[in-house]
């Protein structure tokens, strides 16, 4: 079955417009990778800098592949370069998967 | 294993400052319900109106209970006014969960 990751980093509120290309940038690239079936950022709606990350990946071997993607290192840059912190990201192996 | 609910919501834009508050009362009341161990609305970073929402509940009987609590009524009726569509809602089942 598919791999979620999903979870939040936080940006400083005044560095998020700064911010906004590099994340359109990356979810671009990271859209067009193989084995990506989902990438998306969201805002929080009730704590402003509160990123939240969802993505879904076909198998281990696509998100191998994302991680080194050259791509996720101008992201990685951009990040420090934005103050980017609180990291607290979880993969999930999924058993099921049914429309609600 | 957890179960989590994942998926987007849309809004119209003029309607987001007004659904607002009715956001907000769901996510208090549904994170203060047994069960619940994340309940989050996003808005998507490069869609506007387009909600991401992402939960993740201890067992199957935790959302049941969740589609069956008075906030959940109150909520639909909330989203029915502010004129919320294209529901895509998916729920896995997860087999392992780890800290990336």
């Amino acid at each position: 079955m598919s791999l979620i990751i999903a979870g939040t980093v936080r940006v400083p509120p005044q560095n998020l417009a700064a911010l906004r290309p590099h994340q359109l940038a990356m979810l671009a690239a990271s859209r067009a990778e193989d084995g990506c079936i989902t990438y998306s950022y969201g805002e929080d709606i009730a704590e402003p800098g509160l990123i939240r990350v969802f993505e879904v990946w076909r198998d281990q071997a696509a998100i191998d592949a994302h991680f080194k993607a050259p791509h996720m290192a101008t992201w990685r840059a951009a990040c420090a370069e934005h103050g980017v912190s609180d990291r607290k990201l979880f993969a999930y192996e999924t058993a099921s998967e049914r429309a609600l």
